[in-house]
């Protein structure tokens, strides 16, 4: 019998792939798991641009140009254009998701041994296409006390080696929810632009900025040579199924060597594309509404954390993540105890344990990640269960008094 | 300036890319381009499914599970048991398009620095995703005097080395059009056997075989833990653009690995599977409608290609391509004399040239890949603009009697 690779053997899994089994477990015995683990919400897709999709005249579903539908990429240099962002249509490349964009921009600026340097805790995939690219991943802690901002341009210069070719960041981030100030990304532009480093910024959360206007590496002055967004319509529009996605980029050569790989794959998804062009269209007061309920989530979910004794969180400004300390020695165990030994009037809520976010081995072991992706009504209840499991958990760090255990519970 | 990655630059490139802005000069002179070069069929996407899918009710284009949806496996699951090919839905996995099920496998199945064997000439993106993965491609040469057929099983062993991981057939072949019998691939499978190789099938073409059932390898026996199968709907259906494709495999292992990949990038096109999953549920008579339409295209380019003086060619018994030998000594001049020197009539027909389907140097330079995928009218007219360029081509090797040239020009 033929052997599967080595390099298969060790891709970085998710976060929370171990607990999907536990998960199905408690569901077939009748329990309602409240799942705040992925970043799958529950708002419908954009209606208007739906209808519009069904009606939209076609009879071929040919192959888009490799770079995608012409008129999508006039459409999102407008869109652009609204944040005072000036690009030509040429400059966006339509990608399978935002991650081929990822997986593109790795392979085409990097070589295999080359390094990225990213804030952890990150998006957890990163280090799945980093393994696919051959990257090593340089992890650049921040701090939860300080609502993970990003560190001081000196200590990501302090990371900087011969083999360092980019700094990546999320921005609003996954998993922390963090939004990045002017001045913060201006240190970083500084540090790029001194190295002869690319700046790869994954704004696919751009449109969840509580409370102020998100600031894109592609506003940054002198950064033509060096920026990489990473866009995708998947969180925007709640249309993660379309599988659409875009890097943006003003240096020629990067999209001259994107464009190699994206010839290879010959498309990106043609009916993702069109839906998406029609999203664009009329997103103003679709957004605005999204905008807003994710607002109230946020919110929601943030004075329930203050609440529950032994929990540390901070306000996230944007995104819909959270991500909270909480009194427990073992978020991985916590997850599975929720899954596995809870309920709380059948019901349970899923959380991503958070060591699978940081690159750094022993952080995030009483941290986890939490996906506002539900209503304010489930996020309420999905929030009692926690504040309950958090009582009862025979795991945890923190004492509790016996009184409030019982008024918990009697809840 | 940050500089682009040192791989990228060498990732290589499809055999008429170079030929692109050429077509797009020729076309802004007003010539009209009988485009044989791409395998975009000119055929309506199933019209029935797409009715259907435009009345489909979603609400939430969220993420598909990674492996593709869960009824749309159970629907490939009963059309392959229509060749009586027994699999279990979860030995079919959803990918992006074919194209992301042969990136998956060669990352599952090999190693950086193994090697595939590949009869040539093969489809050119091979070498891409190949290059993506770091693997070796090892072509043994076929013939195109004996219509490119298999080479024996000894010619394939005697091209393995410790490296050697795999063979890679595409049955029916792109570009060659070549049907594999059922005693070449029990041939292959032999030596797949002994040598613990994986066998893989890239059969994206099964439903154009036109002189006798395709064998798949699925069919074989003893395969169950070597064979591969790469398949799309995209040729199918003539839906190039939804991006859905399977790999299909009845190694546990082997799946394991690939599913890795797969979860990296979160979920094949959502919009895409849900028209594929309609196109499969009613596509006897469209596809019957379809084959016997490509039949009469194979039948009219044959016909015309076997009346040109100079050019031999076969009668290819799949897929929609022909591959065929002409009287020049360089099929990427003759190409690029097409589009820019020569027009008949006001139109020119474009090609891809044959050495961009070798990995063998030096091997191609007399030959073309005529995709025929134009209604047969079109398909007369471009057969007419080859025949006159032919007699007029500079390059030409073989003597043309000056009275054919007059009475070839004269039609």
């Amino acid at each position: 019998m033929p052997h599967i690779s080595q390099r298969s053997q060790s891709v970085p899994l998710s976060p929370f792939r171990k607990l999907i089994p536990l998960a199905d477990r408690a569901r077939a015995t009748g329990k309602h798991i409240y799942h705040l683990n992925i970043g799958q919400p529950d708002i419908p897709t954009h209606p208007t641009a739906v209808a519009k999709f069904r009606q939209l005249p076609w009879e071929i579903l040919d192959y888009s140009p490799s770079n995608g539908i012409d008129s999508y990429r006039e459409a999102l240099r407008e869109y652009y254009a609204r944040f005072e962002v000036t690009l030509s249509a040429d400059e966006i490349m339509i990608t399978t998701g935002g991650s081929e964009a990822i997986l593109f921009f790795l392979l085409s600026c990097l070589d295999p041994g080359d390094e990225i340097i990213v804030p952890e805790p990150f998006y957890a995939n990163y280090n799945g296409f980093a393994h696919m690219a051959g990257i090593r991943v340089v992890p650049i802690t921040c701090d939860i006390e300080r609502g993970f901002r990003l560190p001081a341009p000196e200590e990501f210069a302090q990371k900087i080696t011969p083999r360092t070719k980019a700094i990546v960041i999320t921005n609003p981030n996954n998993p922390t929810g963090a939004c990045y100030s002017r001045v913060a990304l201006d240190g970083l532009a500084a540090i790029v632009r001194e190295h002869d480093l690319f700046f790869c910024a994954d704004e696919v959360y751009r449109e969840f900025s509580y409370d102020s206007p998100l600031q894109s590496i592609l506003q940054l002055p002198g950064l033509d040579q060096h920026a990489v967004v990473i866009d995708s319509v998947s969180k925007r529009y709640s249309a993660t199924g379309a599988r659409v996605g875009a890097l943006i980029c003003r240096n020629a050569s990067v999209r001259e060597s994107v464009d190699r790989y994206a010839k290879l794959r010959l498309s990106p998804p043609g009916l993702g594309q069109r839906l998406s062009e029609l999203m664009l269209q009329d997103d103003g007061a679709y957004l605005q509404g999204v905008k807003d309920d994710y607002t109230l989530r946020r919110d929601t979910v943030y004075r329930r954390l203050q609440a529950m004794p032994g929990v540390f969180s901070y306000k996230p400004g944007g995104a819909f993540y959270c991500f909270a300390r909480f009194p427990v020695a073992d978020s991985e165990d916590f997850c599975r105890w929720l899954l596995e030994e809870f309920d709380h009037h059948g019901a349970t809520v899923m959380l991503s344990p958070g060591p699978g976010f940081y690159a750094t081995p022993g952080l995030g072991q009483d941290e986890c990640r939490i996906a506002y992706v539900l209503n304010v009504d489930d996020l309420e209840r999905a929030m009692d269960c926690l504040q309950a499991a958090l009582l009862l958990y025979p795991g945890r760090t923190a004492s509790v008094a016996t009184a409030d255990l019982g008024s918990h519970l009697a809840q």
